[in-house]
């Protein structure tokens, strides 16, 4: 089959299409003819060098896509082949195995390609925010980089479980985008003050809730944003890593600092996150609360310049490739 | 009534025995003939005026007391005059009004004065752990200061709730009595590095959950100490409250850092706490699995004596007043 090979790693010119060997399904896996994948912020890093995958994973880049089950494991009961089906796992080639437990349907009114924007933020999103931090009905919640691929999706569910959202971006055009979405605060990060703004929208409290992708630069923003008993969920550092701490600023309105990553997570995690996205979220997308937003899809063979956009950040929603 | 007074921020000299109004109570108050109150570090740091009492708390020193209820407001239900009880409120004082909602019974078997050991503890350690970082039986528990009023109390309760517990203190004489509460690994901090005793102690992995009052000093060392998905509750900062973080610790082990205390938070939601407590460590109590531990007596008018021996941190377990 073919694949995207990280060659060295490096700029987005690295990433090669190359023949490679097609992928072998263990016993709790299934084999998938690939329709579309995903790009995810963790693939640069990855083709940088800085996020090995983890022992036993793919070596070519991606964290999800959609297609047709091919084959599947002895182990395997829930799926056949000719299913389609998108996968929390798997990635930039035109075949890839995927463990049973981290692959969905696809939703009822959602194509086959559209479906590979769905798995890895609807998984992220709703196993930080949601089983972690318990964001709730009738809070507040502030999601930075809102015209992001987890950021679309993340204003979308929030809005349909009764959430006050509020969104940063860096430009008009993507904070038209948050608020057509169901934002209800958009908050221009490069010419208004964040946490002015979020004070001044909740009557001096702050919110109960941030998803942060930004790290050091805006840790104690983000502490100066939350209201008593708020939880600052950090998934991202991409601003840098180390950061100074003020415990006494946790301790004055008992927040909740939290960071997670998804890759990491032992199989039996993933497996339950996934059932809880197929329970908790599917619904909303199958009664069109929630949409795909895709900037554009790139073929297969142009990961290089895929990169290049999303390295250039003037994306909004979810860049595609398609084998 | 004669209460303790602040004088002046200071030393524990500025403690004085003076007579001072009775306290009124509100409709939904009772007012407590003290029998015995018990110190806690906040206390001390009330004394050198650099943790001011809320908004319409009384300006005595002290936060828990046993007594009897020598008057009621006209909402109040639960309790009548006569009733023995011990109060998550109150202090340093022969009166004290409380809100209804932070009355318990005295747990059977345990004296009117002994009573007076448990609220603060009981509260602080059941709000934290248990509440929110849900430690649950067949994890690991780590307390600093097992010595401590918090140390003795959290040792016996995560033991009878099935939770492997590892205690901290600074002798050997203290870390025999955490054995005898029944902790399985004591650490002497002053000659043991406590981040490689738990990961000897855990097979490489560490802890699922800390309870620290120290801070800063010992922030990355309890990072380090926990296991994937840890959390760490911060309830004092005994040693510092700034220093640095570094958010890819966080994020490599899926880490939760939390820091709260108890006197900001609202009435009702103390009210929870103490109702969440009678509920599931009265009964703890009542058993005789989680006992009282009382370092010494002093009488009302010898506060600062009692301030003294809390800032020498010679003592194992509480230290009580008696009007």
């Amino acid at each position: 089959m073919k694949a995207i090979v990280i060659t060295t790693p490096g700029g987005p010119e690295v990433l090669k299409l190359q023949e490679v060997e097609d992928p072998q399904i263990k016993d709790d896996e299934v084999l998938i003819e690939v329709e579309a994948t995903a790009l995810n912020r963790a693939d640069t890093l990855q083709r940088k060098g800085s996020y090995p995958p983890p022992k036993g994973a793919s070596p070519y880049p991606g964290l999800e896509c959609s297609g047709t089950v091919v084959s599947v494991g002895k182990h395997v009961s829930r799926w056949k082949v000719g299913d389609q089906s998108c996968e929390f796992g798997g990635g930039y080639a035109e075949k890839v195995a995927v463990p049973a437990g981290q692959i969905l349907p696809v939703p009822p009114g959602v194509s086959l390609k559209d479906a590979a924007a769905f798995p890895e933020v609807a998984c992220t999103v709703w196993s930080t925010v949601f089983m972690t931090s318990h964001l709730s009905a009738g809070e507040t919640f502030l999601v930075h980089g809102g015209s992001s691929g987890i950021g679309t999706f993340a204003i979308q569910i929030a809005k349909c479980r009764g959430v006050r959202v509020f969104a940063t971006a860096g430009s008009d055009e993507k904070l038209a985008f948050c608020k057509k979405l169901g934002a209800d605060v958009c908050i221009n990060y490069k010419t208004e003050d964040f946490v002015a703004r979020v004070k001044e929208e909740t009557g001096g409290k702050g919110v109960n809730v941030i998803l942060d992708c930004v790290g050091a630069p805006y840790f104690q923003q983000n502490l100066d944003s939350l209201d008593f008993d708020g939880r600052l969920f950090i998934i991202g550092t991409q601003g840098g890593a180390k950061t100074e701490l003020n415990i006494g600023s946790l301790f004055a309105r008992r927040l909740t600092v939290q960071a997670a990553g998804l890759r990491s997570r032992s199989l039996e995690n993933k497996a339950e996150i996934v059932s809880e996205v197929e329970k908790y979220v599917w619904p909303a997308i199958t009664a069109g609360e929630v949409k795909p937003v895709i900037h554009k899809y790139f073929p297969l063979s142009e990961a290089a310049e895929a990169h290049q956009l999303m390295e250039s950040s003037q994306h909004i929603g979810k860049i595609m490739l398609v084998p």
